[in-house]
């Protein structure tokens, strides 16, 4: 795996984090053409299923792994044999394979869930990373919950799988847990206290569970992660995962911000695919989800609309042709302002004069008033009333 | 207006920058309905709207005065004379009515927008504040679009507001640019250079156009803002503003973190608000949102469902009977594990041996990878087919 140190890897978990969701289920040939897509997107990694979970997780990662050329495929394991034997086989067409493996690192995992001790987690964990890395080089690990993990367990866990050969060693907020501050302080401490940190890739897997995902994951970047794990949309399990297209677009508004750092990301396909995942998982995107959502760019009320139509970088920090959009829409309702009315008046070919417009105007509140929305039809029909030569 | 130190003003602005939007328009009955909601939730501040935008908006703001008795009834306007004075006319009937008005502050906005002169939108700024202060006691003023002002201007404009009356000054982040750290910066460049800021309430304003909204509003709080403004379920022009439930489950979650703040809010009201809302405004909420999507609570892989089912704080972080909804579904998919499947069998009354368990568990798998949930109809089904005793 190459280590270009102004590379972010960006991490697609959409096929298997994604995926899991209620309701979300796909078919293998469906992956296949998402996983497509995401390696037109310009992912680095695919995670493309946890193939020990059913026989049509393990078929789909085979297929991706016989479609896809240019992006790493990954499976995921829990951290045993069998689990690792499988994902390696799933992955026998891969060109360049993962293994993800991992173990609970937090105390509550740890006790409540595994019933074990600090010790032998550790032991567990070597072991899987070292079995893993018999079948295929490049093995990612990772150390569920360690948003709640004690920072200095976490650190030797960190430091004994990288011995153990692990390139990449991804930190989940596996709950959602973390403030922004939390999550960066626990990336740089490890970058401080683990002597081999150097010879592997910090991963920030982010759960969105009190909305602070893409912040925990930029935060974590900014304190030294190099790969990011997301989904198209934000999907994954209960409130989801970190959004792809948020991150990829706060690094390339805020570039400054970020030592030079990028990403293989091609944003203007972003609408696209957005809707396809959308549509085949059948999960609705809200009207204001950034970057993706169907309101992302419509500019309604009277004040921005006005400072909208004098200078577009008033309010618009992002062009919509970046994310694949064609045009920022306008609608109006009753807190849309004159301009806006005489923009679009103009648009379909009526030019006012000031006392017209005034007068016109005034019907147009009183049917925005009762009317949600005030289509091109009724500006026209407006205008036709109010004897305004066209 | 009390300043209490350890009080976290909730300013709620669902009925005027979320209302705002294209095909969220409520009529003035709807309007009260969630005013009358937002009151119960235990919002301080409840912005009822711009009143010279339309006659409508006029009388919702009235209405709303009339009928909601324990909060601070709000009313927005540019700073001119005109609509300061009809927005004090809207709050006659309000017993606590504050004028929120402002200008914007940013370079952009007062070349672009205004075609003016910083001299000049500093003296318009003051002018407006002290209008509205010869009608109401409480008057907040906005620093439109202060996420991208200059810091140095901006704290001069904020000095003068103060000094000729605001009790309240907004910084808002009109366009969603700022990160968390840039914007907690500028609060705190706030706090420690304008002389008589601690005659004032800061209060932080954010849109979520990079997905940022609640993490910049909280790092705003961090660093001295005491007001944050928010709708539910995060709606508002755009990608939208900051959501009310998050701000609130993490200052919840956190409380260690925020010095012993506290808000007024019952997190047990948000799932019923939520969807009220989004049904009043016909705002669906995506089921990966934060704190009151479908899923937000849902579990549903293997992995994940085998812990919880072992001890519940192994995912959850919020009970979600805190936030009104009363048990955490599971759904059953191809990536549900044994402990699941055993789990929902027995509650539906059926008790397996291990090998009975074993058989059931590779039927469930071939029906589940067709199908995107099981149901427990379904369940029963497989169960009855296995020829296991209930």
């Amino acid at each position: 795996m190459l280590h270009d140190p102004n590379h972010l890897y960006i991490f697609d978990t959409t096929l298997r984090d994604g995926e899991q969701v209620p309701g979300c289920q796909l078919t293998t040939s469906e992956k296949i053409e998402i996983g497509i897509e995401l390696e037109r997107l310009g992912v680095d990694i695919v995670e493309a299923g946890f193939p020990v979970s059913s026989p049509g997780d393990f078929q789909s990662v085979v297929e991706l792994s016989k479609n896809l050329n240019d992006v790493i495929i990954c499976a995921l394991t829990r951290a045993n044999e069998n689990d690792i034997k499988v994902a390696a086989e799933s992955l026998k067409f891969a060109k360049r394979g993962r293994i993800h493996t991992g173990i609970g690192s937090s105390d509550m995992h740890i006790k409540y869930k595994f019933n074990s001790t600090r010790e032998e987690i550790l032991e567990r964990a070597v072991a899987a990373v070292k079995y893993a890395k018999s079948f295929v080089e490049d093995v990612e690990f990772y150390a569920e919950d360690a948003g709640r993990a004690d920072n200095e367990y976490l650190a030797k866990m960190i430091e004994a799988v990288i011995s153990a050969g692990a390139t990449v060693v991804n930190i989940p907020d596996t709950n959602g847990y973390c403030l922004p501050e939390q999550y960066a302080d626990k990336i740089r401490f490890l970058k401080e206290n683990v002597k081999n940190i150097d010879n592997a890739i910090i991963s920030v897997h982010c759960h969105n569970d009190m909305g602070l995902a893409t912040a925990n994951s930029i935060a974590g970047v900014k304190a030294g992660a190099r790969q990011v794990e997301c989904t198209i949309n934000g999907i994954g399990e209960r409130a989801g995962n970190t959004s792809l297209e948020e991150v990829a677009m706060i690094l390339q508004v805020h570039h400054n911000s970020f030592d030079g750092l990028k990403t293989n990301i091609n944003s203007k396909l972003f609408t696209a695919i957005s809707r396809q995942v959308s549509m085949m998982m059948d999960m609705p995107v809200q009207p204001n989800k950034a970057i993706v959502g169907k309101n992302a760019f419509a500019h309604s009320s009277g004040i921005h609309q006005d400072g909208f139509l004098k200078h577009r970088e008033n309010y618009e920090i992002i062009k919509p042709e970046d994310v694949g959009l064609d045009e920022a829409g306008i609608i109006l309702t009753a807190r849309s302002g004159r301009h806006a009315i005489k923009y679009h008046l103009q648009r379909l070919g009526y030019n006012l004069e000031r006392s017209d417009l005034d007068s016109l105007y005034t019907k147009f509140l009183d049917l925005a008033d009762g009317k949600k929305e005030i289509t091109d039809q009724d500006l026209i029909n407006l205008a036709q009333n109010t004897t305004i030569k066209v």
